[in-house]
């Protein structure tokens, strides 16, 4: 049922393909490697999202009659090309980051190792995945430091393209948000779906009571009820007045949240309903996350801010030929010379130096296969090995990960104001 | 074949919808408009995108079994909601700007007018689609200007969601792009491929000399070949001798690109390929394309700034409900009164108010099928009616649209400094 995603690909991908094909060289084996030369506006790590939808994608990488008769008809390609694409299928291997790994500039964050032919058609799509799913899980991860113990809800699905919703609600799990409100993030990938009210349902309605009283009646008293279409007390009162005191939440969307805030959490007080918790939600991003932290809120609803990457939509990685084997069979190393982008030639390893427990250094050799260093993790895993997807992981792990990658990175790494990488990278 | 759109939905909008059923107001009539309450980042003008594809999404936005089985098995709603939603069909009407007129703040975009229960479920979807389109139709329409006659090909799709990135291509040709390196937007939207070539093809051989003879051997002289990997002199010349005076192109990805296209165009013109034309890619904005327009350059290629909406990657519309119908049968204006927030109530009317060829006006109305005031186009148009999408038309009419709609904006519109909209917006 999956569609393919073989289109999902540059032109260029395909002409250098066949300009390769002609040349003899398309089947040399070559390794690439997908690297951030820098992270995004003065951010302190980031963060690895996307590898397993890579995986999916590699999957469902396949040309086949649809697309073959586009590239025939629109003339591309010539036929030998069209023939090498009707059979194509991966069979090299790729090593990766695992999901929520957090990383930073020239971590290796994945290495497509097969033969020029396989390997360059997957550029696009890789990039397109790592730095879209990468972008959002990067700036989910400072919101969730900053609200600490109180779930985040992501609503961002309106703010960002319909299929990049169902990415970001992942990456934002991921990155550990408790919940989406997109359903498709949870029928394709399990995240918890959770939702409130819009101000659509109350205006429905003949008046604020018969809106509270009809949510109420169908939804239980545990819902969460949007209190700010008119007078935010009124709202609450009638609330209580309708649901009791163990109505289940309010939400806030406008005004000075921390100020409406307390006086919402006074009122419900005061009303006996001291359990119901306040959800606050309009324009969220970490920094007012993090300046709400003394208000009495119990929950926040993110929705532009983390979709859109928090002024960082895309993590910039690119994918680069490090190694390519010569006409003697000898596998060597390669790197441009452009300038202001240099890139560093030959197959790489990395390592997570971490000493007493905090991370200290991010350590990038080109020895690959040589073992850890002492106090070092080792970051790149087998992810797909001879064309076999041997990486897929539950999302649930990647979460942890995450948790226990950020718990490890020295306490400046969540200093919101912008600054350096929290731990330089050795190149040896 | 093509997959249902219907869980690329809210929790909410579902939950909504079940309290609406069990209070009986989910089948009164209701009117729901999308509008943006300003532009993004003192933008002069914005530019609608995404209708044609709101319409394909919701010809495939059908509960089947599969979304239903999610939606029963997390119980996100009761089985009365789960039997509404397998007969689920938009039965309503919808209006709305063609793609690729201006819009300003107020205008209403898209008018959905149907049953509360029809009409809510669409909000996530619809909003999804003309938000993220409009950023980078609005993003590319300055660009485009910027470059004046010189043809620019949209090369982002590994800086955004691989799916995102499709719809982008088609955002950007719509507004005035000559084409796109994403061949899934030429598969399914017809926009016209292109492609140069990557320094690991350069890489990739032995030496520059051989990949660019591999590449004219394949592609023809009048290829592009990238002439920056190594030394951008010595890369021109070789090309010039390999390919001779007739060689198609150059590409330039890299250092102070006026500087070295000066460099290159001399070069070039000495060596007798005075109609090899010069393409310049390398983190391009509008900005960068305006200051290179003295630069002898004949095309330029963008990726990041396009498809991030260059610095605003929503176009942050909302979906508000603007009139319902009451118990009585008649449809009355409602509005919220959220601090900050305020909406506007009652069904809209929109005219573009043109005087002497110039956009004087953005004219909003609250008296729809009144006849336009003398010199005013009316901008809503019947896109769905009763269910049945009769708004359907092809991508060129939505190009040939935009070129039009912004050349009768007032000249102060393609300054690229913040201001304001460059129309005013009246209500009447």
């Amino acid at each position: 049922m999956a569609m393919s995603s073989a289109l999902l690909t540059d032109h260029y991908e395909l002409t250098m393909l066949q300009a390769a094909l002609d040349s003899g060289a398309a089947h040399h084996r070559a390794v690439f490697e997908v690297f951030a030369r820098h992270l995004p506006l003065g951010r302190r790590y980031g963060v690895v999202a996307g590898t397993g939808r890579v995986l999916d994608a590699l999957a469902d990488f396949r040309f086949g009659e649809a697309e073959l008769a586009f590239l025939r008809e629109r003339r591309v390609v010539n036929d030998r090309t069209l023939d090498f694409l009707a059979s194509y299928r991966f069979s090299g291997d790729v090593y990766g980051y695992r999901e929520g790994e957090c990383y930073f500039p020239g971590s290796p964050i994945m290495v497509v190792d097969g033969t020029f032919a396989e390997a360059v058609l997957l550029e696009t799509l890789i990039l397109s995945i790592l730095n879209h799913d990468s972008a959002v899980a990067s700036a989910a991860s400072r919101m969730t430091h900053a609200a600490g113990d109180r779930p985040i809800i992501e609503m961002g699905s309106r703010r960002t393209h319909e299929r990049a919703a169902v990415a970001s609600a992942r990456a934002a799990y991921l990155a550990g948000f408790s919940s989406t409100s997109n359903l498709m993030a949870g029928s394709v990938y399990g995240v918890p779906t959770a939702g409130t009210s819009a101000h659509a349902f109350t205006l429905l309605h003949g008046s604020e009571y018969d809106a509270f009283q009809a949510q109420i009646d169908s939804l239980g008293h545990d819902t969460t009820l949007l209190v700010d279409t008119y007078d935010v007390a009124k709202a609450v009162r009638t609330a209580v007045e309708l649901a009791g005191p163990g109505l289940g939440a309010v939400r806030i969307d406008s005004g000075d949240l921390a100020v409406v805030a307390r006086e919402v959490r006074k009122l419900l007080d005061g009303l006996g309903a001291t359990k119901t918790r306040i959800v606050v939600t309009s324009d969220l991003d970490e920094y007012a996350i993090a300046a709400l932290a003394a208000a009495p809120v119990d929950g926040y609803g993110v929705g532009t801010s983390v979709v859109t990457g928090s002024g960082a939509p895309t993590a910039s990685m690119v994918y680069k030929l490090v190694a390519r084997e010569d006409g003697e069979g000898v596998l060597r190393p390669v790197a441009k010379k452009s300038v202001g982008k240099p890139s560093r030639g030959g197959r790489k390893d990395a390592f997570r130096v971490v000493e007493d427990g905090v991370a200290a250094a991010e350590l990038v050799t080109t020895a690959p296969g040589a073992p850890a260093p002492e106090g070092a993790r080792p970051l790149l895993h087998t992810l797909v090995r001879g064309g076999e997807i041997v990486g897929r992981e539950p999302l649930d792990a990647a979460r942890e990960r995450h948790r226990a990658s950020v718990a490890e990175l020295p306490v400046l790494a969540h200093q919101l104001s912008q600054g350096d990488p929290v731990i330089p990278t050795l190149f040896s």
